[in-house]
């Protein structure tokens, strides 16, 4: 066997795993994913590197401990992020995916029969706690999506050139606040700030009545680069670790009188939420299609050979505060968006910018083709124009307080599913 | 003596060093200053904190370790940055600074009269690198000049109605990247990039054709602030470490075309300089003056009492390629700066975006009332259009390629100067 063969072994759709959990066609996290995460238990309230299968946690720092994970460095998984661990490479990533596939496979008896071990290296999700799983650098947040570009052009612009000409040359993107990026399942309190009503000549300072989800994806540095030393489309997937759901929380109504000329600010500075087990780009290979047909054909920098889109089908539910049900307010897939991971790296890193292990790059907002597969209320509810209704009655043109909001995701394989696990965040009211 | 009666003594214009060099009314780093920075040495290449004095550096790892400066925490000055001094709080890097002001004044004996004391505590700048003094967890620039915005929009929007509505009512400020933020004297490269051509249906991929400059300040977050937790306007000083001087490196072509809807990108991210020397606001009181007159007054939550802007000169010079001397290309002063730090800071936190230890806010580009005090070749030589005169021959429009720019600035006190030290770069020809 070489490392190729492995690798291409753990993608088996027919493979199982001894954690029954992981076998059920529901499950987010069969054998075929192995995503990446950091956890907490009450019982061992340290960090570290934990690896999702089933309902279960692999506790990879405990599993190197006893000897059952080799890495080219110790003690990398005895951390509060993943960057250490993915500081080591692809080889290692690869290597440590391997081993997991190979330890956790059904007709594996090593960890399986020796009820002691299991014990020292599993934790059930229901006793953990989970954490951001990258100290993450640098944020940058893209805006890559033509349908939602579209009605965002039409809403606030002019519906006749709807989409700006420089967008179609290049993934509009720009930087966002790293620091108050947070893990799925932090509260989230409405922002303050400047509102310009249309019958005020001044802006009056409140809280944002406007309050909107953007219902993205991220991917992970796992490779930077050196500052002056641009990555090329063709191995920027290389330079990537995996993939996180995103939400870029918004306040439209701040962003509406604040993002010219220098674009969005506090609109967005005050939370974004990401889901929080990292799903490797290997564990995502079997779900590669081809990306949409670009035209104009791309820049020579922008090009790449081959299929670079992800078949990731996205839903996100609205859960009223005491309701007992969510409505599920939107579905769509990864797979609509125009331009790839893979050419915003190589975008982002054109002009000499560096990238370091750990930053995080959102997809931005993904929207369907039809208007019941839009990435954000404003979209859905064309700026609250037509509000939607939830399953327990009452409607929503933008999110109220208590308001708990939900991303999931998963790629669809023929008896499992590879999915991200929930990105949720439930909203405070503002500051008084 | 108690602490305030110290403070107050450090800043004392008659205070003299034995270290001469200091006590030039030339030198940037009198007693009166005291700057913090990271160094390093050929003989010992580990990175320290030092604090400049004349033209020399205090290494206060060496200093601590000879029992000479005491903090509430060991160790802090052995390391590559300065955030972990810089997290002891105000109280710590006051402390220390009159610590330094009393071991270096003129008739303190203990390190002036022992020369093998000196010889382990103090280092000729001549003989030093400098290297980036903080980790920069993340960078925020500002648009804080009213002239400067005014020109901006006098250029590329209408300038009967150059200043948007939003800009009087806000600092207006945007994410920047934090990962290529350097050190002074790090050569810059000029950035490829997309250009749109005015004769050209599509955009071109080149070398950026309209590299700038833009002359700023920025200061360094010396406490953050907790997500949810907005800093007051009447506190916001407390939380400010201290200021650089910052040059945001600029490729107006491909800002041109890429900054409508999100804001500048790869204009900027290729590079942004700062200077080495952290000059503390303590240093810096002397020199506080009134802000301008802010008409319409801003909203509550940007109202702060008394004199919040500072009296510092400011210069740039280029110097092109195998020239011999460098042209001033203009000067100016901090004081003409429309938002103060104090606003920008509570503005940048009134969402509830938390700000970390090292986190960077550059001011904006700093232009004067004057044509001859803009802070930008874009508006000194008006887009190209009035190329300015260089001191050996030639003219400049834009940088070309082996021009060095070089940003200065100190305030000017009673026979001393607190200066800045040098914020400079040179430019590299682009990738082929």
């Amino acid at each position: 066997m070489n490392a190729v063969n492995d690798l291409q072994a753990t993608l088996d759709p027919s493979r199982k795993s001894w954690v029954e959990s992981a076998n059920d066609p529901a499950s987010d996290f069969p054998i075929q994913n192995l995503p990446f995460g950091i956890f907490s238990e009450r019982q061992n309230d340290a960090r570290r590197v934990g690896v999702a299968i089933g309902d279960m946690i692999v506790d990879l720092a405990a599993l190197q401990a006893a000897g059952l994970l080799s890495t080219p460095a110790q003690g990398v998984f005895a951390r509060d992020a993943l960057n250490d661990f993915i500081a080591l490479g692809r080889d290692a990533w690869r290597s440590v995916r391997i081993q997991l596939s190979q330890l956790l496979a059904r007709d594996a008896a090593k960890l399986r029969d020796d009820a002691a071990l299991r014990a020292k290296t599993l934790v059930r999700q229901a006793d953990a706690r989970l954490h951001l799983p990258v100290q993450i650098p640098g944020y940058t947040d893209f805006y890559s999506s033509k349908e939602h570009a579209t009605n965002v052009g039409s809403m606030f612009r002019d519906p006749k050139n709807a989409l700006l000409p420089n967008w179609s040359e290049m993934p509009i993107g720009y930087n966002g606040r790293a620091s108050s990026v947070v893990v799925s399942g932090t509260p989230v309190r409405r922002p303050n700030g400047q509102l310009k009503l249309p019958d005020q000549e001044r802006p009056v300072f409140g809280a944002c009545r406007k309050l909107d989800i953007e219902l993205e994806t991220g991917f992970i540095i796992g490779g930077g680069n050196a500052l002056g030393e641009p990555i090329a489309c063709g191995d920027a997937e290389a330079h990537i670790f995996g993939m996180v759901l995103l939400n870029d929380w918004s306040a439209r109504d701040i962003q509406q009188w604040e993002y010219v000329p220098l674009g969005p600010f506090n609109a967005k500075t005050f939370a974004t939420t990401i889901s929080p087990w990292v799903v490797t780009l290997d564990a995502l290979e079997p779900f590669r299609v081809a990306q949409p047909v670009q035209e104009p054909q791309p820049l020579a920098y922008l090009r790449h050979d081959g299929e670079h889109a992800f078949d990731i089908h996205l839903e996100v539910t609205l859960r009223a505060q005491h309701a007992r049900e969510a409505s599920t307010i939107t579905r769509t897939n990864f797979k609509h968006m125009y331009w790839t991971m893979a050419q915003q790296l190589a975008h982002h890193t054109v002009s000499g910018c560096n990238t370091r292990v750990g930053d995080l790059m959102g997809s931005g907002t993904i929207s369907g083709p039809t208007d019941d597969s839009y990435g954000s209320l404003l979209e859905l509810t064309w700026n609250g124009k037509k509000p939607l209704a939830l399953k327990e009655g009452g409607t929503r043109a933008f999110i109220e307080d208590g308001d708990e909001l939900t991303l999931v995701g998963w790629c669809q394989g023929d008896g499992y599913r590879v999915g991200f696990g929930a990105c949720t965040g439930e909203i405070l009211p503002a500051r008084g």
